[in-house]
């Protein structure tokens, strides 16, 4: 358990970071909202920040008062049992708070949760802790959207901003392995021990046939055999959603790739450069990923598979080391083992986003957090190089739309046996 | 094995049946598409009749010629594989060929499969017996399509049009019972006896927690409770995308309901009625089925649950008598058996419509029919009081978005133990 | 003045020509909405007896019941003052009344106003007589959108439907000419004599300068001139509107004009045939007409040089005696005077249609007849092969927004001094 | 004729002043695009300086290199003929460049044309004159767009930011006057002295009826009794788009009005305020504008009257002392003549934007200034309280389409004699 420094310790890290993540960004890159599914930067950081004011001091401190009355209904996501809020699409038009604005709102902040935690005796601090660890984690949560959507800010500016300077770290990846798992009745979620959301639960049993998974993610190369091949103009590899978006939205390549005379360019917050076959391929939706694996003759992991595989090597987080590395990196040599489990690509799983049998919503707001989204989406696993070290693990369920693009998506392959 | 002359009645009596269907509609009844869901009845009479000249005479017939050459472009629905198609949701522009005009096409092609399958001899009648066993469950399909299609194309005439006399059956609900079920490891989908279509395939095994579902659907009376409780205005009780749509589209009752002066109404195929509270609720999305089980504390069955449930009951069609009823009927007496599970209503269940472990589509463009609709989208079970006799069966897997309202779906509760 | 049997004969063969016009389409013809702006076939035929019946029949005659109740909500175009209405651009939703309904209800009303003129004193007769003109010019307008809509209705279908045989006639026009005006202070609108519409008053005088009209309408062939000299890719032609329609809808030629293998097609009411360039070019909107004339170093009219000059050299309708025709001819040999300017091809002016100074719309609902649509138009003039016999006259104010390429539209070129 | 010293000094005053409106506003505050219609602020200040560098220095500087290649595309709003543009409606997504480095552009910019009119001989610099002049007046056109969109952007914001302190200067209108003209034989566009656009010309005759102005503008007070009077319910008094309008943005007052507990607020850029009865009624559309005169008995007057009284009376602006107020204000005491003539609201008209008798546009890219806007819009005259001191002038033809309401228009009412 950890101790109440420790606690405030880990606070001010998470908090932290959050601050280092839009350094580099100036007061006009925080405050565009590229598309309605981006969020500004100054956003993200005051939202992070309504949260622990919203259930951990409205809640617990004495006279509280809010920092100001209309961040109540400026910084509120989606929590309907909270009040109004402002609407979503419309983010982009508030220019106030500024960036500078924030600044002070998460420094009132924090200093009242530091303030609130120090003051607690030991078993109301017992009490706050689930909410506590829920803002870390929400926070975490933030850190990577920032991420995902500075990107597409940057990606619309002609003149190719650059996030963050220099990691790309090119590789030869082997050929494709195979890692096979016996299936049979298996169990599935959260096991209670260290932090899990409410999505991965209750832990329950499923029945697997036996499968192979590959033991890497496919690469950029790979995709551009499929590119090839004809795989955005071959109406037979896609599922009807998808070859209507095909169509609709004139989709030839990955979300962030261009072509210019000849030569394959992709987007990335370290600049824009040639395609590099050897890394993962990358912002790609569910459906592509889909329509990757029937052309290469496979399928998409369910997220049962993808988990209990996952359980079963321990897998852990392979490069955590190189904290400036915003995109995923070439897969290391061949061991056995998957390999690119944790932190390179979010794998799109051929599960649909449900709950778990016997799941329930917490009471409250807060219940708000994950069951109402449970509809139209697809199930990713495995964290991506945008996801804050230690916030990945097996069990987590990260969702999207099937034809979402922005997030750091990639593929690995399934087989029966 | 079904001989020639047996194959042929059928045949005969599929196709007339269609055209029983239509018989009470006018050529501007049969020419209308009220929205991009719906197709005129004319369409429906007509792109039955391509699917057999297509899949079965151009592939079989010696000497084949088309009846007319546009109406392959015409008549195809979705088989990207046969080539371009008319817009879907300009089907409603299309005067010509007018209602006689396919009543000519039809006389044609049934006299031309009629030939085909006279001549032929057995062991060519076995390689065509899967062509035409599928025109036939597709033919049905569209009898069902036909008549919720007329149904919403009635709906919108002030003139409140009937489409078939009589038929309202009340009666008095019994208090709702329910029916337990062990669960464990169960075997899910077809198993090779009688038809089915590629999706139901293959038979798996699937492992399910103890459950209860109720033995019969949720009446209308029920549902007034809920929408006297607010159920159309608590945000709490909806996932995301429903509440999304409750609000956008002003959602406040069933989809064929209006109010008149304090008194509910409904719209079904025998005229407008004051809403009875004992028949079954119909015309509900997955999203208001949902958000019904969460205000009464329960939730939806699986698609494995209720068809493991209906073949452990041995499930059959119970109302097959009463052909003329075009809406489904109260349940009968209390048995300590699930009621209603066959030919009332279509419902909803918690699971998205994905392929069953190890599906494959079949070859060519056929192989389109079921697969590549497999993404969001919800599985309906069971049949409505829409579908033709002898077309339901416990392992169909219908399957609809989740905001649809226009097919005949209804609600059945279950319960975790 | 005309007499009682005057006024019925006329009456007689305006509701006769109406249904000449409906009587080569079929039942599902007269029952699609291929666009918004076009309406059934069937509901012209009903609201123009909507019209008689609600600002004749229910004013004046004794006991009025309408004939159906609904059909007042149904066949309401525009008029606020009378009630609600269906929405417009459902029209095409409404199976029933059916054609044959559409026909009784003209009977029924057809008798009721025979009988109500007929039975009238001459006093009362005076008093009705504006309504009863008014209903003839508003029956002539709505024969014009009949044979507009079902054009558009039939140029959809992949069956290319023809509508009425032969008459095709081509020519070979001379060169074009010009004609001279002086201008100065002139009388435009309405003199008193004859029918007239509200919008043609008051009488009023402008100032016009020296300027020149162009002795006929332009041509097919000089259209393809401007098409193969980029006329359609060169934004410097156009006014921005219309440069945003051109990019927006690929627009490449007229309207009804679609290319195979290297020749121009046009969709006609008497069926698909190579484009004639010796007919005057048709179907383009005030944007294109707009942008042939700035490509040609000339000018659109206005509608005062047009009218000035229609008045001075006493302008009748040229082909009156070929009412089977539904498409412009070729111009006769030049005479020095202006050729088809009257009922040919509506012709664009640059006037945007506004009140004339003075103007005061009737009071009650029929004043909503033409004043309030007097907003982001544009004026056209002279008539059209679709507008019937008669109902043309040098004065005539039609309108449309500058984008509408459904209506019988021409270009006349127009010059400064 | 300016000297050389007089043309860099008024150089030098109209890019400062640019600079002074943006000085309150954040970095933030300058990114942000609100609606389609509205450009950030900081896109204003480069486009101006783009269009010096474009049309002035690239033909004329020796040697000429743009600042950064990727500004002229960022930063042409319309000109075809300089190349492709960054989409409009996506301007709010551009961080960078940000507010600084405009401020760096538009130094450079400064320096070098500076640099170029000091050095070029007096016949160049007569060349060069005409470009000079238009950049002047499209900068000080630009201030008043910077104005009217951070209006915009301010009025969505929670917070209620202000832009600048102070001026409501309220007063008491004496009741409304009419002034009378004759009419006749009317001379209407640019005399040659002084600067105009190309659409004022050619100056040509118009004949005029008599007419009547009011003496002043339409006030909130009288605003509020046409409200109370059902003027946003009634149909009856709209045009058949204004009314649509109305019912789809369900107006119920002008655009920056908002109602709290049965008070009218008014959104300024000196705060948000309550209505104030004596100030003219402004942000109203030109469809409201017309509804209101309708409502009154009277009408829009037509934009020669305009410029006939304007003229006659030798028109000037009034509050040009009041530099810092952004808002209309009151009306002086009656004088007999037409007051607020220029510089409070600009005044809708009944004229549609079209060219005068005779226009052709300037050749190049430059022509693309006024001409290709005319289609669909309204003409309005006199100015507002957000444009710059000494641009306003009794000739000037501002244009918007007729549902505009973020201009800061306002109503003069006319009357036929």
């Amino acid at each position: 358990m950890e101790t109440t420094e420790e606690i405030l310790a880990r606070f001010a890290e998470v908090r932290a970071h959050t601050e280092r993540l839009a350094a580099p960004l100036s007061p006009e890159d925080q405050t565009v909202q590229s598309m309605p599914d981006v969020s500004p930067t100054k956003w993200h950081r005051a939202h992070v920040t309504w949260f622990f004011e919203t259930f951990l001091l409205a809640e617990h401190e004495p006279g509280f008062a809010p920092f100001q009355d209309r961040y109540w209904f400026l910084f509120n996501s989606y929590y309907e049992g909270v009040g109004p809020r402002y609407t979503r699409s419309m983010r982009g038009a508030i220019s106030r708070p500024g960036a500078h604005d924030v600044a002070d709102y998460r420094a009132d902040v924090d200093a009242r949760v530091t303030d609130l935690v120090d003051r607690v005796d030991g078993g109301t601090l017992e009490k706050l802790r689930p909410t506590i660890e829920l803002g870390f984690h929400h926070e975490q949560q933030h850190q990577e959207l920032l991420l995902m959507d500075i990107k597409h800010v940057l990606s619309l500016n002609p003149l190719q901003p650059v996030y963050a300077g220099a990691p790309r770290l090119p590789g030869t990846p082997d050929r494709l392995g195979w890692v096979g798992f016996d299936g049979g009745l298996v169990e599935i979620g959260a096991t209670g021990e260290g932090f899990h959301f409410d999505n991965e639960l209750p832990r329950h049993q499923q029945w697997l046939q036996p499968y192979r998974l590959a033991d890497r993610l496919v690469t950029n190369g790979e995709w551009l055999d499929f590119m090839t091949d004809g795989g955005y103009r071959r109406h037979d590899l896609w599922l009807s959603d998808g070859w209507g978006r095909v169509q609709a939205e004139r989709w030839d390549s990955p979300f962030y790739w261009h072509e210019e005379d000849g030569v394959w360019f992709e987007h990335t917050l370290h600049g824009t450069h040639p395609v590099d076959p050897a890394l993962p391929v990358t912002h790609v939706s569910h459906y592509e990923a889909d329509a990757y694996a029937t052309w290469a003759g496979h399928r998409l992991p369910t997220e049962a598979e993808w988990e209990h595989a996952a359980v079963t090597q321990s897998a852990t987080e392979e490069n955590v080391a190189d904290l400036d590395a915003f995109h995923p990196r070439a897969a290391g040599p061949a061991t056995g083992r998957l390999r690119q489990l944790l932190g390179d690509c979010w794998e799109w799983t051929s599960s649909a986003y449900l709950p778990y049998p016997g799941f329930h919503p917490a009471p409250g707001a807060v219940g708000e957090y994950n069951g109402k989204f449970m509809s139209s989406q697809m199930v990713l696993r495995g964290g991506s190089a945008l996801t804050p070290a230690g916030h990945t693990r097996a069990g987590y369920r990260n969702f999207f739309p099937p034809g979402a693009r922005w997030p750091m998506t990639g593929v690995r392959l399934a087989s029966g046996d």
